[in-house]
């Protein structure tokens, strides 16, 4: 493994974008556009998002360059002329961004982010920017009903090994970190976003020691602090050696907690807890790990296992239920004229919009309200320009922490039929003005 | 966006590796290790696995190197010591790697890659090794279904965009062009892998210029063979103007192909393709995409659709119905002690371990056994040794084509059951040795 960051070539793009931008170039449109970033349905058995990414995203754009050797083979294709990959190899943003902050609580239908520039620089970035928003937004949207499930127990992601591939570990990290979740195994994770990064031991060093007693007493000398992982062969077996581990040391003894990573958790739980008790270990805490997802959370928490802490991996990393979101980025302006598309089930809203949200007395949520962004309209707008010219306007290089107490106050303040894991009858009411509606129906007369 | 390639970071690894890795240190744990990297259980519906993902960790294991920032961010931590982080700054995989070649079908319990190495090596390569194998091995997998389904016609990889992340987008192209796709449209996947590059263009282009008329025209001057994108607006109003454009154009008329890509994709097609003819434009093909998989494919590949070739995306980028294997690695021997692990429901199988496979005249597989690498089974060996003391063997740096030769071979030799896309009600059978199981019983019955 080299040292440097993953940091994805100006080649990672969708060769119709390079192909479009060729032809605006070539064709003379350099319109300044407008696109909409936007989930069009939300996954089946969902009922809120948690947008995410957004600093990563930025991050990018502002790093935009294409190299002498990605130009190369791009030439390579013959389908590119020598003026057009000029131009590319000068191509930097220069426009502006608008977007929803990290851990906001979004909806279906409403522009998380919105960039306004040349056709041609907004064009390039459709295919990064869904990606890396697409990817984070639905890990901490998974990660928040984890958090919600967990009541206040301690959260730890545990998904690197099975997320698809290093970079989503890495994002998926930094996305349940925001969602609330207090600590990753992922070292990367920890030197790269601050997040504070916790790990136990797996089966292997147990097996790979002569005995699990010994296994415990020679990983407790070294990290006296330590999680000990109990079923490797017998779990109570393995809860008794922590105990007996216990007697010998003394007050040398300090071990934080016992893992439990397979069987009935629940059951195991609860007899732990009490072997634990009449040994007078009651400081010592219970972490559960093994294919757990909100779900099994949920359920842990309901039948009062004492559980402490949750380990939470694969589930969360790939999202399981509802792998994918149905993000889209979609051309909504061109100069002054608005513009949309009225492809089967996959039409559009024209024009440059913001979205508006009112809130009840408590702060809780009760309707948003989409509209022309010139519009004067009841509520807070959600959109809020974050890059102006190309660069990050002060105030938008926010650390995650700031998402992450974002999203905390808007988990608060969630509307009661969505902080369970069902989603209720009545859908959260997202409005459309009556100008943006005229206007959409004004435009699809016409086309 | 900057040019280094995304190759992650030794920190790429999930802490406890580490904690053990400086326990095995401290303790004087440093026997010869042999981890089993293996998929425990088949996603429901699935029948077998196109493994991938080989080649590129062969590279990162090549590559494996601590930089001066990683140590510091390790030392940051407060629970590593001085000794072990000079051990870090100079470790190299100094081991063996065996592994089952890309390309090849597998099933569940069956290593398909074998590490032999010094403890704190093996370890150390859990995660990473885990990750990318698991990614390519989900995609892989999921992508030869679309190629059985597809039975023939073109498949190109439109995943990019909702993949997780943009190394998911990179390696999954690389993953389905194993499978057997024909092209991707990730230009980056294009320059690494040599993959062919596919784009058409998008509803923006339509949107953007005055009309759709005048967008079909100005595109194809510029690319008189591209694929005309025609729902924007009306489906078979922007037939009835590609068919218009190639009046005018005669001769010059050589655009490839109609892109469908929303609504009812077969009556559409069959629509489009009445319409074509009767133009006398017999040659241009249909291509269609929109939220298409396996089933989506096989439908209408079964119905008579007259699609040429297929975009796939989404579903396939995300692995839709299965986003996850339940892949794991696993401590298998230590010196000469073979090891297993007794966890409900996660046990393993001790010793240094072979897959012997049988076949029939016609080289269709009939019988896999696992057994110790000693013994000497029917059939022929699946793990081939393609790493030694840290490199790879000659022969083990095989191109892309090479991989993809050996999956069309493969899936041509499926077993019959396994050719449709349900799982048939007898699983293929994977047995395990009559030493393999006693040395497991004895194991077992000593824990």
């Amino acid at each position: 493994m080299t040292f440097a960051q993953s940091s994805p070539s100006a080649l990672t793009v969708d060769l119709y974008e390079l192909t479009m931008m060729q032809a605006y170039h070539l064709n003379g449109v350099e319109g300044l556009s407008t696109f909409d970033l936007f989930v069009r349905r939300l996954p089946a058995g969902r009922d809120f998002l948690l947008v995410a990414g957004l600093a990563i995203v930025l991050e990018r754009i502002e790093e935009l360059r294409f190299s002498a050797s990605d130009l190369e083979y791009l030439e390579s294709l013959g389908q590119f002329r020598g003026d057009f990959l000029d131009r590319l190899e000068h191509l930097r943003f220069s426009g502006d961004v608008a977007a929803v902050p990290e851990g906001t609580v979004a909806f279906a239908g409403e522009p998380i982010l919105r960039v306004t520039a040349p056709i041609i620089e907004a064009q390039f970035l459709e295919t990064v920017i869904m990606n890396l928003i697409h990817l984070q937004t639905l890990i901490a949207s998974k990660a928040a009903r984890v958090v919600l499930a967990a009541d206040g127990r301690g959260l730890v992601d545990f998904g690197l090994r099975r997320t698809h591939g290093t970079e989503s570990g890495l994002y998926g990290a930094r996305a349940s970190r925001i969602a609330g979740f207090d600590a990753t195994s992922n070292v990367e994770a920890g030197n790269r976003f601050g997040i504070p990064v916790a790990g136990t031991m797996a089966h292997s060093y147990v097996q790979a020691l002569d005995d699990e007693a010994e296994a415990f007493r020679s990983f407790v000398e070294i990290y006296p602090e330590t999680v000990l992982l109990v079923d490797t062969y017998d779990t109570m077996r393995g809860v008794d050696r922590v105990i007996k581990l216990a007697d010998e040391l003394g007050d040398d003894f300090r071990v934080r907690a016992i893992r439990l990573d397979s069987g009935d958790l629940l059951a195991l739980a609860a007899e732990t807890r009490e072997k634990l008790d009449a040994a007078g270990l009651e400081r010592v805490q219970i972490f559960a790990s093994g294919n757990l997802d909100e779900f099994g959370v949920r359920e842990l928490v309901q039948t009062g296992a004492p559980i402490d802490s949750f380990g939470i991996g694969t589930r969360l990393g790939t999202s399981e239920d509802a792998p994918n979101l149905d993000i889209v980025y979609k051309l909504a302006q061109l100069d002054d004229r608005p513009l949309l598309k009225l492809s089967t089930d996959k039409g559009t809203l024209p024009g440059i919009k913001q979205v508006w949200r009112e809130r009840d007395g408590d702060g809780v949520p009760v309707k948003d309200t989409l509209g022309l962004a010139d519009e004067d309209l009841p509520g807070v707008p959600l959109l809020k320009t974050v890059m102006e010219g190309g660069r990050r306007l002060p105030g938008w290089n926010e650390g995650l922490d700031t998402a992450r107490d974002r999203a905390a106050a808007e988990l608060r303040r969630l509307p009661a039929a969505m902080r369970s894991l069902e989603t209720g009858f009545d859908p959260y009411p997202v409005m459309v003005s009556e100008r943006l509606r005229a206007l959409r129906d004004e435009l699809a007369s016409k086309a």
